[in-house]
């Protein structure tokens, strides 16, 4: 057994693991060393290994726990599914503490078809939400990130984590929480009577101030259960693919057109724009072939070579459409009149269900892309692409975070790349949504991508008419020591360059979330008081999003 | 001159009248009490006067002021324009103390046509920022409160105000705010470097914390600056008037077929529906010749006479439709066929423009309403509607307040009902949209209206598909102490039965917003950890929303 934290006694640890098992039964808390190390593994390269992994199951068990953190004064660190891959998993980042995985609470308390909502707990994920949808309500969609369908529909949305349907806002579809604070007392937020009441989940911003906010990024209190809106399954739904296939010097005038129709409506999902590179991770594993002994990464030339292979494009995105057979009908017009001055627009229908229609449909679209030249293991992700615009969880594309760590990408029930290694990293700066913004800071992080010898990965995922996130990733190899401080010093070039021109990250990782607020002292100290307020013994998830008493500068 | 708060000596006062003045020009601070009572006047039965009215014209003097009310311990109450009329306008919920009005503070800052968005002041409003976008940048819209065009566009988003275009959630709207704290510090929200940046106006979560929304509905800070959000002018606007004029038996299927409507996105706006007497408040004054002596509100009979001298129906709304041609055509057809299944639906066009179409389209419009049996009074407002749906301001609507307390509506620049003593109170539930939760609280509170012996106000604010905002209006005559009284007692049955029914005030009155969060004790609990960490001489507005250290419990 670990001691609690460095410097705290085995005699101390002892009592606490006695008091844990206590509340949570001996079966849900993990101490031992070898336990305790796989649950910390993460993508990036630095992680922090606790005490105690513990998982509870009610509000109750959690609001023990956390007054037994006060006694203790040990740290607890709440996560959900803990499948923030690339961002740090389920590590803190601080060592030792109590890790508190919510994976067991996964009620789903309520769903209300008339008014599109559910009400769940943390442990819920994509799948189970989706399946139980499918099953008992079927007219209602629920959104997903493009991650596993194991990653919890909680946890991301407080972590602002991104969808592509038209409520790919996570956390802007959050209505209602119920959240245990630092002192163990449970919050219901909004202003109704005692227990769940009408308008809990129907309406955001309640009577007087709205705190929802103060329980996102954040270490002011643990969400045990919210509201999320649904979306209401649409009349019709329709897919397409655009390759961008226009000369390079047009990609600012596509980006400024793409953006008047996210304005307009005629695009109502929140696709993601995929460079070479990253539509390449995703159909393909890594070309070693092309790399000659001594390049860290490829050359333009291999590059070209890899793209012709496999037959990519410059960038890369499916979109979903939706509204009315009318609406979608004129969107589908307006949208290919558009686009299709920058690129291939192919429309693939939305075959949601596995009809003989939507076969008929998938084939035909597929033998027309193929007669473009597409491979084979091009279209493969295709069906899958179309259900996550529906909504409809995937472990196909999140694979890509194997295809240079690993020979083969694994099958799809058993994604976990933080167990089994992966080493990647996400950072996404938020930039807003015209051409010269987003040309400038492309062409100002490729060239860091060459200087620490990686290969540039961009996905741009459409934030709003007014943002767009840039999506930036590192592949490297966690057993290569240079390599990882090569990763930690790009990630880290980009962190400095988003804040320099004023493009913050939509989320941090564990590692540099303890830097978050430092371009903003006012709003730290703002934070550190309500800190003090909230949680005077600064038990909770200390440092995550910079918020810390111990080190408030 | 007032002393500055009961008990409060006249010396100090002084001292202070003479700091206040050197910060911001003798001629900027009010002080006799003449001035501070005209400025402290209300519609609600209640008020108090403050012993100084100030008008700083920058956020430095804010600061100055803020640092000076901390020294002597004075309250300070920011008001933006103080136009919110029937919810307090610029009284605080106790006397004396220090009013500061930001009416000085009209400034735009800056106007930003691809991201649409405007950067503004607190002291803009509805008129001035919508005269700027048509003058400077007319492919951008704004949104109005349907209330005057001089109220603060900032104002009234951060006491959660409604308008009626797609962009009607005006708090919604705000992103990237900048705020000087009770300790007069300024924090700009958001996380980029010293200064403006890129993101600020275009992503409103930030990395970390979401703080934005404790500065709405609160005491935490004076909002000095804000972005808003813009909409783009849709490629085409219409209009239709809709009247219920099925049986009341069947208006709560008019009612789900309405939001799923909204759902759908047919209706993109968020009407206002407004029951008889509503409607009657705007087109006509009081009928005194139908209350018989001894009668305090109308009967049911005699309302149905004066409905039909002015051709009112039970229920109306007026309803904007936006976007491509082709899609406003496809929702006109869907709208109609749908509506028309409860009532009469006219498109009478979207000629915002005084163009010879235009005046043609509203000319054939009103003769088509007129064989339907239409008043020319009722046809009255009908270009002022199809402005406000454009998010054009108008003082048109609100001169309503005026229907009963005078005997003739004020000219449309004169409009000022807390100078001129219209006695009205505004509570507005937030009630789920569905046909039960609606029909069955109307049922409640309409006995009331019958038992406190007012006529029956409402109109059910089209809030989201999920909720709607039951907006009841208490008309009463400020000088009949009974009928004041009578008010109060009205006012406080709608509120305590709301509450009871979990259907929370979207805001509240200076007067009841002491007690809002009363159901809420750990929120409150809660909200007062912050203010103490944020302003622990409780100087800024103390009471606001039910967050005040003398007083927490």
């Amino acid at each position: 057994m670990n001691t609690l934290a460095p410097g705290i006694s085995e005699t101390k640890t002892k009592v606490l693991r006695t008091q844990l098992e206590s509340i949570v039964g001996a079966e849900h808390v993990l101490h031992s060393a070898a336990d305790v190390e796989v649950v910390s593994r993460t993508n990036i390269p630095r992680r922090n290994i606790p005490s105690f992994a513990v998982y509870p199951e009610t509000a109750e068990e959690i609001a023990e726990i956390t007054k037994l953190a006060n006694e203790h004064s040990v740290p607890i660190w709440p996560v959900s599914q803990g499948k923030n891959w690339g961002y740090g998993s389920k590590s803190a980042c601080y060592p030792g503490g109590i890790t508190l995985v919510l994976s067991r609470m996964n009620k789903i308390v309520e769903v209300n078809e008339e008014l599109c909502y559910a009400v769940i707990e943390p442990g819920v994920s994509y799948g189970q939400l989706n399946d139980y949808l499918k099953e008992h309500h079927p007219s209602l969609w629920a959104d997903s990130s493009g991650s596993t369908a194991d990653a919890s529909v909680i946890g991301n949305a407080l972590d602002r984590g991104r969808g592509v349907t038209p409520y790919a806002d996570h956390f802007g579809a959050l209505c209602g929480m119920e959240v245990v604070l630092p002192n163990g007392e449970l919050l219901r937020t909004g202003t109704g009577p005692d227990g769940d009441y009408p308008a809990w989940n129907v309406y955001k911003w309640g009577t007087g101030p709205y705190v929802d906010g103060l329980f996102s990024q954040s270490n002011f209190g643990t969400v045990v259960k919210s509201g999320i809106w649904l979306m209401p399954a649409p009349e019709k739904y329709d897919f397409f693919v655009f390759e961008y296939t226009a000369d390079e010097s047009r990609f600012g005038e596509f980006l400024d057109t793409f953006r008047k129709l996210i304005f307009q409506g005629v695009i109502r999902s929140y696709p993601h724009l995929a460079n070479d590179f990253a539509m390449l991770c995703i159909v393909d594993q890594y070309p070693n072939d092309l790399l000659p002994e001594g390049r860290r990464h490829l050359s333009h030339e291999a590059m070209q070579t890899w793209k012709k292979r496999l037959g990519v494009s410059d960038w890369t995105f499916g979109c979903g459409m939706y509204g009315t057979k009318g609406e979608v009908k004129l969107h589908r017009k307006i949208a290919k009149k558009e686009l299709s001055r920058f690129g291939e627009v192919v429309f693939v229908g939305g075959c949601e269900k596995d009809t003989l229609k939507g076969r008929m449909m998938l084939k035909a679209a597929r033998a027309a892309l193929r007669m473009k030249g597409k491979t084979v293991k091009l279209l493969e992700g295709l069906p899958y692409a179309i259900r996550l615009f529906q909504g409809i969880p995937t472990d196909y594309f999140v694979r890509q975070v194997y295809f240079k760590s690993h020979a083969e990408k694994p099958s799809m029930g058993d994604v976990e790349p933080a167990r089994d290694g992966c080493g990647f990293v996400w950072i996404g700066p938020v930039v807003p949504f015209t051409a010269s913004h987003l040309t400038k800071f492309l062409d100002e992080v490729k060239p860091l991508y060459e200087t620490f010898e990686f290969d540039f990965f961009v996905e741009l995922i459409i934030e709003s008419p007014r943002s767009v996130i840039a999506l930036f990733g590192l592949f490297y190899d966690k057993q290569n020591e240079d390599e990882s401080a090569r990763a930690e010093g790009l990630y880290e070039a980009i962190r400095v360059l988003s804040h320099e021109r004023g493009y913050p990250p939509y989320r941090a990782s564990v590692a540099s979330s303890t830097k978050a607020l430092d371009c903003n002292p006012v709003l730290k100290d703002t934070l550190h008081g309500i800190k003090q307020a909230l949680d005077p013994n600064n038990i909770l998830a200390p440092g995550r999003y910079g918020v810390d008493l111990t080190n408030q500068k």
